[in-house]
């Protein structure tokens, strides 16, 4: 009888299924961030995306991609829509399914904002320099370790150039490169696709074969408030509108400039990172010594942690990026003077210690890390300012950074 | 006056999510596998676990573990519930939130029936064997390759053992690992923890340190249908127990066993595992040479694949494990002359070539296997039966099969 039923069910679900799996329109691309075989969500050549979900008693569905998007509800179930162009890149989004916040089961999660976000990929015509080719390919390397800092596992994934195991010998220099706010140490790989962009960049002789190793901004001691990283703030916060402007968004409207970020954010992160990380690293890679051999990178809260750990400790790095993101430990406005405790006073000083100091940022973002470069400028500190074209404060910025910033490491 | 709307909105909701997050009951202790800060689901003594889930205006949550669970709904649009006690391990489960089937965005997300779950962990009192201990560990690797029989590029995680770097000369047995179906190639380690379980059996000296190659079960050449690999299969049969019940699972009502399987199933896997996949491990990895140094095992469908693959292919494998599947190429009732294109008729010439033919099935599985491990028995060929006590047809009893399979294996 169990079965009979299960039989019944079986088949009116599956002549459902015929309906509801589907087709996209001809000229609409599943995005190539869906699980494999969904034809939703597609986008179409002008850049407008279409969804659709399975919601068969639902009162509302909406779709949340730069603002809300109201779906239709068709009587087999299916709640349907496109939504106006996007802008090209990677975009996390979330469906409200009467009023629940969830992942689109149609497409791959993607950690972010502290939770498994649905995304799509609004194709970049000129994107062949993180598309997979056939190079030599580098590994990603999962890699656990015990920190004494924070008395926890962590995890790093760790880039080994293509030639990595062959050469035995050969020591190669590092980059640490950070994920944002809400984001893990598999964000480079997962949506960067930071090992596609070096294999590329390698195969062409554009880039000195590196390690870069990408570990996890959440750092807390025993007892320590970690709130600062999970969804608990996105709860508080409950569209990315609300967390406070990206470092070089414009700001609007009275409320004071506040940091989010406790007094002490990111300290515990740096001494992480030089106690254990950095000693894990060498001990275990064949690693290139010294400061002109370490570089360190990040996006967003990242690239803020970058600033902090390297204008704290330039005795250990030679290299610094911030990409939409680089006012770490500056506090307040930039006065090169007093600024990071002073570090930029002598510029020539600096100058001779920094090999590259680099600032990229989206050209949506609002000129605050353009002015802050030209404040660099003015204040006779050598930088490279990297403006990323039509792009806002999202994955495709920081994949078009980094594939500006490698080259010009550990020359 | 858009800022001011949003500081409202932000103290509104900063207000409800103090209770939205909360805690949970002093004794729940929050599973393994939420998101960082996550207090639900949570996991009680007795293996009852609780959910929370954030839905105003719905009008029916439910929890679909093991059966399907009704939440209730309380003023502040939380929506809660226990559900009875739990089989100890990993267990994927969904969320329907007015009859539209999710992940829970409490906890991270896993790849099973062709799109990311929600899981939950209940914890195993002896769970040691694959827990992260203070031991050399080994890595595991995102290893992207072309191959030429699916033409695209596929993507396998390759297990080192931990001193793999450090002794450059040594080479190292292979074992290619699958998972099931609907599953992908992060499900051993991110699922299974097959790395700890490695790691800590190679320090304890009770395995041989392995390469382990975990490749897609999934694989069609151009034109060949995919979708039985894909979620598509899933919104065809809403649940697992409609799914034909696995290898070694007692057979209830009338409906045929009927394969769900093209006659040819498994033939293109085979193909790309022997053309494309072992040729680039033994060109990429120091990989001990023969017959004798490789090994192929899966779960389920993959276990399936296993017995397809191996005992069509003697000469490539001296070993070989089902866990929860092992009737590939059998065709129907096992037949010692005649099954396997009579593989087995000639026992002891066999048992000389297989070193060892491992059958593990949970206890909650049925009888199938157990009958299957005798009947090899019967018929001379010599095999290991390994059966985990009080687990079904979840990942806590693959991750008892291989733990007790890998100590075996290249002696």
């Amino acid at each position: 009888m169990e079965k009979r039923n299960n039989l019944k069910r079986t088949l009116l679900v599956a002549l459902f299924a015929c309906q509801c799996w589907g087709q996209p329109p001809g000229n609409c691309k599943p995005s190539s961030l869906n699980i494999p075989g969904a034809p939703f969500p597609c986008v179409y050549p002008d850049r407008r995306v279409a969804f659709r979900v399975m919601a068969p008693s639902a009162q509302k569905v909406q779709v949340r991609l730069a603002g809300t998007h109201d779906l239709t509800k068709s009587p087999d179930g299916l709640w349907t829509g496109t939504i106006p162009p996007q802008v090209i890149g990677f975009h996390y989004y979330t469906l409200s399914i009467d009023g629940a916040i969830v992942a689109d089961p149609a497409t791959r999660t993607y950690f972010g904002s502290g939770w498994h976000n649905s995304a799509v990929e609004i194709p970049e015509p000129d994107s062949d320099y993180y598309a997979a080719k056939d190079v030599p390919h580098g590994e990603v390397r999962q890699r656990w370790y015990l920190s004494k800092v924070t008395a926890n596992w962590r995890r790093a994934y760790v880039y080994t150039p293509p030639e990595y195991d062959a050469n035995s010998r050969t020591r190669y220099p590092v980059v640490y490169l950070l994920h944002g706010w809400g984001e893990n140490e598999q964000g480079w790989h997962a949506q960067g696709h930071v090992d596609w962009i070096m294999d590329n960049l390698i195969a062409s002789r554009k880039a000195k074969p590196m390690i870069i190793v990408m570990d996890n901004l959440n750092a807390a001691k025993p007892g320590e408030d970690a709130s600062l990283y999970s969804a608990r703030s996105i709860i508080a916060r409950p569209s990315l509108a609300d967390v406070p402007p990206p470092i070089g968004a414009p700001r609007t409207g009275t409320a004071p400039a506040r940091s989010p970020f406790p007094t002490n954010w990111g300290a515990t992160f740096t001494e992480m990172l030089l106690n254990d990380l950095i000693p894990m690293v060498e001990r275990t890679y064949r690693v290139a010594p010294g400061r002109e051999n370490r570089a360190m990178a990040g996006l967003s809260m990242g690239g803020m942690q970058s600033f902090l750990t390297v204008l704290g400790n330039m005795d250990k790095f030679a290299y610094l990026g911030g990409f939409s993101g680089s006012s770490g430990g500056r506090g307040g406005t930039f006065d090169p003077k007093t600024s990071n405790n002073g570090v930029f006073a002598d510029a020539a000083a600096f100058n001779r210690k920094m090999k590259v100091l680099f600032l990229g940022i989206g050209s949506a973002e609002g000129p605050g890390t353009k002015t802050f470069s030209e404040a660099l400028t003015s204040a006779g500190i050598k930088n490279v300012y990297f403006e990323s074209p039509g792009t806002a404060h999202e994955w495709l910025t920081w994949r078009r950074c980094f594939h500006d910033f490698a080259p010009r490491l550990f020359r």
